[in-house]
C-alpha cells in the first residue's frame, strides 16, 4: 500500500489532470514537484517574459526599445527554464510516452528553431548583412504557450476549432463558390454598362473579376454595404435585386448556416471531451484504489482506517473531522469499509465545498465585548441589516450620478464620505470575513477605497501640479461605483451570475485569439513595420504611396503595425469588421494587392472561426445554466452534515 | 355516426387545423368551403391587393401612381372581401368564440379603422384641407396580413417574437443601461480635452452626453468602428483601451448573450407550440372516434367498414386499395376493428406519402414499341443512364464556365445545344414523371429552356435592335446553369437537403420581415417623403440641408422614401447595417434628431429581434436535422406494403 502514490491519483482524479508518471517513488516526488504552484509559476512567468519581447525588440513600442544583445540574452533564458521544464517532465515520464506526446515534440522542435533562427540572425548582422537580418521565428512562440502542459484549456479550445474546421470546411467551400457565381454575374452585368459612374474615390466600377470577388467578399462582412450598390442603384433601381439576393444568400444563409455546423460540432465534442475527461478520471481513481485496497469478506475493499491515512496525504491543510465526514457520506452502511464503485465517486465528493465555520467571534466583540454587546451597537447593527438601509444608499448612488452627470464635483467628498461610512459600517456588523463573501461587497471596497487614495493623492498635489491621469482614474472610480446599482436589482442577477460562471472559460478563448493576434502582429510587423505612421504628417501617413487615398482621407495613419500594441489594437479593429477593407486597402496601396490575403486570412479565422465559436460557446453556457443544479454530492453532504447537527446557515 | 363530421376532424387533424366550428349539418358544410382552397386563394388575392396599394398610391413608383378616387374603391373591395371572410367564419363558430378570439377583434377593428381614415381622407381633401390629409391607418394594413386565419404561420413566428420579448428585455436593459454608464465616462474623459480633432465631417467629437450615447450605439453596430476611435487615438494610443473594453462588454458579450436569450426562448416555445399541436390533434381525433365508434366486445371501436366509409369522405382521390392498407397497418392484430388508442395515429399515418406506381409504360414504348426497344435505343438508356454520361455533362459546365468567363459568345449556341441534348436524352430514359423527381433536373430544364427561348428572341431581333435586358436576362441564366454543378458533388448535398427543407418555414420569416418593412416604409413615406430625391442632383439630392454632409458625398441621395419599392431597398440597406448611420443623418439633416428614433427602433426591432430570431430557427433546423429520422409510421407503412409485395423501390 503506498499511501503516497495513490493520494497523487486521487489529487490528479480530483482536478482532472492526466499526467503519466512512473509509479516509483522519485518518478511521484518530481511529478509531484512538477505540478507544484510555484515551478507553474516559473514556467508563467518566463514564457509572459518571452512573449512580450515583441514589445522591445524592433519594432519597438516608443521609448522602450532594446538592442537585440539585451533582447536575446533574455530570450535565451526563457527557453532555457521552459527546456528545463521540459526535461522535469522527461524524468517522470514512463518509457516513450515523453517522445510519442506531440505537444512536448512541438515545444522542442521550436525552441531548437527559435535559437537557430537566433544564430542566424547574429551571424547576418555582424557580418553586415543586417538588411537580410529577419527574426523570422518569433510568430512560431505563442506554439509554446499552447502546447506546454500549462496551456491545456486553451489547446482544448484550439483542439476544438481544429475538429470543427473541416466540418465548416465543406459549407465554406460552397459559400467562395457562391461568390464565384454572383461575381460572373456581376461581371457579366456590369461590364457591358460603362455609364455607370465610378466608385466615390474614383475607382472603376465592377471591371476586374478578381476585383469584383473582393468587393463581393468585403460585402458578406457588410464593410462597404451599401457604397458597392450605389453607382449600379443610381442608374437603375432594379439592379438592387442583384445585391439583395446576394445578400440574402451569402451573408443571411450563409453565415448562419456557418455557425449552425459550428455550434452543432461543437456541442459534439464538448459532450467527447467531457466523457473523455470522466475516463481520465476513473482511470486514475481505479488505480488509487488498487493501491489502497485491503480483502475483506472476498471483497476488495478501502478500511477507514486507509481512508484516514490517505486523507492525510491528499488534504493535509483539513482536520479529522472532515475526514470524518467524508467517510460517513461514502460509507452509507456504516460497515467501516467501502467497495471499489463507491470509491469512484470520491473525486467529485473532493470538489464539494465545505466550509469550516470557526467559532469565531468578531474582532470587536473578542476585545470590546461590552461595546459589541450595548445596545447603540445592537441597533447600528439592525439598522446596517434593515432593507431600507441598502435602499437608502442606492438611492444615494442614483443622486450621485446626477451630481456626476451635472459636473458638481464639489459634492466629491461628501459622496466619498457617504459610501466609505457604509463600507464601514457593513464591516461593523458583518465581520470582514462575511463582508468579502459578497462580490459587490468587495467590488465596492476596492472602488471606494481607490478612490479615496487618489483623491488624496489629488489633494494633496492641487497645489503643485494638476495631474490629468489622476484625474482621469477618479472619474472612471466614480462611475464605476453606480455599476453597483446594477448588482442590486433582482431581474439582473441570473445574466450576472451566468456570466460570473463563464467567466474563466472566456479567458481561455481570450487566449486563443491572443495567440491569433500575436502570430498575426509579429507578420504584420515583419512586412509593413514602419513603412506608413502617423507620427510626423497624417495627411499622407508619411508615404506618397497614401497621398489622396480613402485611408488617408479617413484619418486611419495611426493604425499601422509600427509596434505591437498598435497592431493589437489595428487587428482588433479588423475583428469588429466594420472598415477592414479601407484599412486593408492601405496596406495594400504601400506593397501590392498580395496583402489583401492576409487580411482576408485574419478575417476568415478570427472573425468567422473564432468568434462564432466563442458565440457557440456562450449559446452553450447559456443552454446548460438552466439546467443545472446542484449535484447530488453536494445535496449528500448538506444532508450529512446536517444529520451530524453541525450544519450552519448562511 | 356522422361520417361527414368525422371526417372533417380527421382532416383538421391531418393538417393541424383548430378550426371551432358548430357539430350540425350547416355548419360543417361553411366550415369545409371555409377551409377550401379557393376562398382561400381569393381571400390572398385582395389581401396581396391592399398591400401593393402601396405602390399606386402617392408618393407612388414612377410612373404607377394613381388618384385616390381609383384606389381607394379598390382599398374598399378588398376591405369587404376580408370582410365577408370573417362574416363567413362567424356564420359556424360557435356561440361567442368568434368575439373572444382577439384575431377577429382585430381584423374587424382595422377594417372600421381604416374606413374612417378613408372617409376623414376624402372629407379633407374635398373641403380644401388637403394639407392635413394623411392617410394614416395606411401602416396597420398588415394586420390584416397576421390575424386573417390565413396567416398563421406569420402569427406563429410573432407569437414567438411577442413571447421572447419579456425575457430579452431584461438584457436590452442591462444593455443600455451599460451604454448609459460608458457615454457617461466617454463625456468625463472626454471632455476636458479641446485639443483632440474633430471627426473628419467636422463635427464635435464626445461633447453632448445624447450624441456620445447614440455614437456609442451606433459603435455597437460596428457602423462607426473605428472612425469614432481615431480623433482620442490620434491624441493618446491609451485612449483606445476605452473604446477596446466597451466593444469587448457591449458587443461581445451582450450581442452574444441577446442570441444566447433568444434561442433559449425559442427552443422552449418550439416545445410548447409542438405540445400545443400534438394536444389539438388528439382532442379533433378523439371527436371524430366518437362519432364512428360502435360498441364491440364491451369497448369502443371503430369497425373496417366504418373506416372504409369515412375514408372516402377523407380521401376521395384514393382508391381502396390505399385505405385497406392504412387499415392493415392500424388493425396489426387483424381482428376486424381498432380501439380509441391506434386510432389517435390516424392523422400521422395519413402525413405518411405513398405514391402508387401505376404500371405505365413510357409513351413511347407505348406508340412505338419496336424503336423503344430496338437495340440502338437499350444501348442510348444504358449510356444515359452510365455515370460516365453524368461526369461528361459536369465537365462541359466547367468548360462553359470558362467560355462565360473569358466572353467567347460564339460557344453559347454550341452549349446551349449540347444542354439540350442531355435534357432530351434524359427525357427519353427515364420518362417525363420519373426526370420530373429530381429537384436539379427541374432546375436545369427550366434555365434551360428559358435560354433557349431567351435566345431565339434575342436572334430574331437582332437585325432590329439589341436588347440588353434580354442579355441580361440570358447572362443569368447562363451563369445559373453552372449551379447545377454544386447539386452533383455530394458533400454538398446534406447543406442543400436541410436547405431545401427549411425553406418554407424561411418564407415565414420572409413574411415577418415583410410586415415590419411595410410598416416602416408607410411611416418613412409619410414623414421623409419626397423631402429628399436623387433624381434631379445627387449632389446635395435636391434639399440644401444636404449640401456638404456625408450623405450627399456618400451619394446616398437615392436611397430615400419616395416611393415603397424604393423605401424596402433602403430599410434592406438599413438591415445590413452598415452606414446605417450616414443614411440617419441624412433624414435627420431634413428633419430633426428625433430621426434616430425611427431608425433605431428598425435596427432594435428587425436586426436585434426578428435576425436573432431567424438565426435562433436556423441554429435549431441544424440541430434537428441529424436527429431527424423516418418516423416510425412510414417505416410501418413500408413493411406493410413490402409485405403485400406491392413494393417498388425507386
Amino acid at each position: 500500500m503506498n499511501l503516497y502514490l495513490a493520494a497523487t491519483y486521487i489529487i490528479d482524479a480530483r482536478y482532472g489532470r492526466n499526467g503519466q508518471f512512473e509509479a516509483d517513488d522519485n518518478s511521484v516526488r518530481l511529478y509531484n514537484l512538477y505540478t507544484h504552484w510555484l515551478p507553474k509559476l516559473v514556467t508563467y512567468f518566463f514564457l509572459l517574459l518571452l512573449l512580450s519581447l515583441a514589445i522591445f525588440e524592433k519594432p519597438a513600442v516608443p521609448g522602450l526599445e532594446i538592442e537585440y544583445w539585451v533582447t536575446m540574452p533574455m530570450e535565451l533564458i526563457c527557453l532555457i527554464v521552459i527546456g528545463s521544464r521540459l526535461f522535469h517532465l522527461k524524468l517522470f515520464s514512463p518509457g516513450r510516452t515523453f517522445y510519442s506526446d506531440k505537444k512536448n515534440i512541438v515545444v522542442l522542435a521550436t525552441i531548437v528553431i527559435v535559437v537557430i533562427d537566433m544564430i542566424t540572425y547574429i551571424a547576418l548582422v555582424n557580418s553586415g548583412q543586417s538588411m537580410y537580418a529577419y527574426r523570422w521565428s518569433r510568430p512560431l512562440r505563442p506554439l509554446i504557450l499552447v502546447n506546454i502542459t500549462e496551456g491545456r484549456q486553451i489547446r482544448r479550445a484550439f483542439r476544438n476549432i481544429r475538429r470543427t474546421l473541416p466540418d465548416i470546411l465543406n459549407v465554406l467551400v460552397l459559400f467562395f463558390l457562391s461568390i464565384a457565381l454572383f461575381a460572373l454575374m456581376a461581371l457579366k452585368i456590369f461590364e457591358r454598362r460603362p455609364e455607370l459612374r465610378l466608385y466615390t474615390d474614383n475607382s472603376p466600377y465592377f471591371k476586374h473579376y478578381g476585383d469584383i470577388y473582393f468587393q463581393l467578399y468585403v460585402l458578406v462582412t457588410t464593410a462597404n454595404s451599401p457604397d458597392i450598390m450605389m453607382p449600379a442603384f443610381d442608374s437603375n433601381k432594379w439592379f438592387s435585386l442583384f445585391f439583395i439576393v446576394y445578400l440574402v444568400v451569402c451573408l443571411y444563409l450563409f453565415m448562419s448556416i456557418i455557425l449552425a455546423v459550428i455550434y452543432k460540432n461543437y456541442r459534439r465534442h464538448l459532450k467527447n471531451e467531457i466523457k473523455k475527461s470522466v475516463f481520465i478520471k476513473r482511470v486514475k481513481l481505479n488505480r488509487a484504489f488498487d493501491e489502497l485496497k485491503e480483502q475483506q469478506d472476498g471483497k476488495s475493499v478501502v478500511t477507514e482506517k486507509t481512508w484516514n491515512a490517505v486523507m492525510q496525504e491528499v488534504l493535509p491543510n483539513r482536520n479529522q473531522v472532515y475526514y470524518s465526514l467524508l467517510w460517513m457520506v461514502l460509507d452509507k452502511d456504516g460497515n467501516g469499509y467501502i467497495d471499489q464503485n463507491m470509491f469512484l465517486q470520491v473525486a467529485d465528493l473532493l470538489n464539494v465545498e465545505v466550509s469550516e465555520v470557526r467559532n469565531q467571534k468578531h474582532l470587536i466583540e473578542k476585545f470590546w465585548p461590552h461595546i459589541y454587546n450595548s445596545s447603540v451597537s445592537i441597533a447600528v447593527r439592525q439598522v446596517v441589516m434593515h432593507k431600507f438601509f441598502r435602499y437608502f444608499f442606492d438611492l444615494a448612488i442614483v443622486v450621485n450620478a446626477f451630481f456626476i452627470g451635472f459636473n458638481l464635483d464639489e459634492a466629491e467628498w461628501f459622496f466619498l464620505s457617504v459610501f466609505t461610512c457604509e463600507i464601514i459600517l457593513k464591516l461593523y456588523t458583518y465581520g470582514f470575513r462575511e463582508f468579502c463573501r459578497r462580490f459587490w461587497n468587495i467590488f465596492d471596497f476596492i472602488v471606494i477605497s481607490a478612490a479615496f487614495i487618489a483623491t488624496i493623492i489629488e489633494a494633496a498635489l492641487e497645489e503643485l501640479q494638476y495631474s490629468r491621469e489622476t484625474l482621469d482614474v477618479l472619474l472612471v472610480l466614480r462611475i464605476l461605483r453606480l455599476l453597483k446599482l446594477v448588482g442590486s436589482i433582482d431581474r439582473f442577477k441570473i445574466i450576472i451570475g451566468t456570466l460570473t460562471n463563464i467567466a474563466p472559460s472566456m479567458f481561455t478563448y481570450g487566449g486563443v485569439l491572443f495567440v491569433f493576434y500575436y502570430v498575426f502582429a509579429i507578420i504584420g510587423m515583419e512586412v509593413w513595420g514602419t513603412m506608413l505612421s502617423g507620427n510626423v504628417n497624417v495627411t499622407f501617413c508619411n508615404n506618397p504611396a497614401l497621398i489622396g487615398t480613402e485611408f488617408a482621407r479617413d484619418h486611419y495613419c495611426n493604425n499601422n503595425f509600427s509596434d505591437v500594441l498598435t497592431s493589437f489594437v489595428l487587428l482588433f479593429e479588423l475583428m469588429v469588421v466594420n472598415q477592414w477593407h479601407v484599412l486593408t486597402s492601405g496596406f495594400e496601396a504601400v506593397t501590392s494587392a498580395w496583402a489583401r490575403l492576409y487580411f482576408v486570412a485574419f478575417h476568415l479565422l478570427v472573425v468567422i472561426v473564432v468568434l462564432n465559436i466563442f458565440l457557440a460557446f456562450i449559446l452553450e453556457a447559456f443552454m446548460l445554466e438552466s439546467s443545472l443544479s446542484a449535484g447530488k454530492f453536494s445535496n449528500a453532504v448538506e444532508e450529512k452534515i446536517k444529520e451530524m447537527g453541525l450544519w450552519v446557515s448562511k
